[in-house]
């Protein structure tokens, strides 16, 4: 799986061939089956996930209930709350599939900054680049009804339709499983590549 | 004001003298009155703003009407979609009241990293950070009701509930003003340090 994370690293920056080999000594390249917990609410983990294969889900527990955060699949990553200052310690991060991470801590990263200065320019671009798409995110949010963001998800990310169970892919849209079903119901148009 | 900034700064890395010699050396301190509008929709200005004194607010224009996206006061920054590679284009920035900012812009940028590499470091942590408290401002939007989004704001940011006006407040808690009103009306708790 090491060629997939070369060639996302290559988008921002073609990797020398010191540098693949220093990344492929480190250990983190890990396999976690389908229903593993990686992180239970109250951890300090200082781990970070990079997902090469399959999908994890983020969760807090709210009222007794799991409350979906984020959805990762191939290419994205999992930015840990404990990274920052206030972290809030309330997030579960569980297998929703088969997975082949890549799994970092500070101290691996501490290294390669060291070593390789530049996967620290690497690390600010991604990190830009995901906050201004959270943000984004987030102000599309705000604008749309729980119909539009459907729909948006259906045009955008079929795959988690077809890949994340109901009940998680509705508190993920803010809404409970009942309206889901009507809001699918209601559209009654099937997600791109579904007969 | 360079003051403040070297305050900011020196949270996450204390600036040697060379340094905070460098940074006063750009062109970066600049004033604007309230009212004035820095970036328009469709430009690429490729300006990034810090906030040293002052509220900054952006927003979308959606079906003619404006949607307040981010506040940003005292020490906080305004990352600007520009600067991903989804550039939306779609935001106005505007001055909400008089301010005094941090201007930079990619040139500003790299020369600084070039020459001071640990600021490469800052701009870093710095964006984990505000990732990392996005991520969880976005979850706890979903999580919660108008009326606890609009107490937490009351309890977590009483300076925005009196230093916005209502309708920019009602778009940035995602309802309208009718329903902010309502709301307030409901609470009939005056915000800290309002008689």
């Amino acid at each position: 799986m090491q060629e997939e994370l070369f060639a996302f690293i290559d988008q921002y920056m073609p990797l020398t061939a010191e540098e693949r080999h220093a990344l492929v000594q480190l250990d983190i390249f890990h396999s976690f089956p389908k229903g593993t917990v990686l992180v239970r609410a109250g951890e300090r983990s200082q781990r970070s996930y990079f997902v090469l294969k399959g999908c994890l889900r983020s969760y807090r527990v709210v009222d007794g209930e799991e409350r979906t955060v984020e959805l990762c699949t191939e290419n994205e990553g999992l930015t840990p709350p404990w990274a920052a200052d206030k972290a809030t310690d309330e997030l579960y991060v569980m297998c929703l599939e088969d997975v082949i991470l890549v799994v970092a801590n500070e101290g691996m990263e501490q290294e390669m900054f060291e070593r390789f200065p530049r996967f620290q320019t690497l690390c600010r671009i991604v990190s830009e680049k995901q906050l201004v798409e959270n943000k984004q995110a987030f102000a599309d949010f705000k604008d749309r009804t729980p119909e539009e963001r459907y729909v948006h998800l259906q045009e955008n990310r079929p795959d988690l339709i077809q890949r994340v169970p109901q009940q998680h892919l509705a508190s993920y849209l803010g809404i409970t499983p009942e309206s889901l079903s009507r809001i699918r119901k209601r559209i009654a148009r099937p997600a791109n590549g579904v007969s």
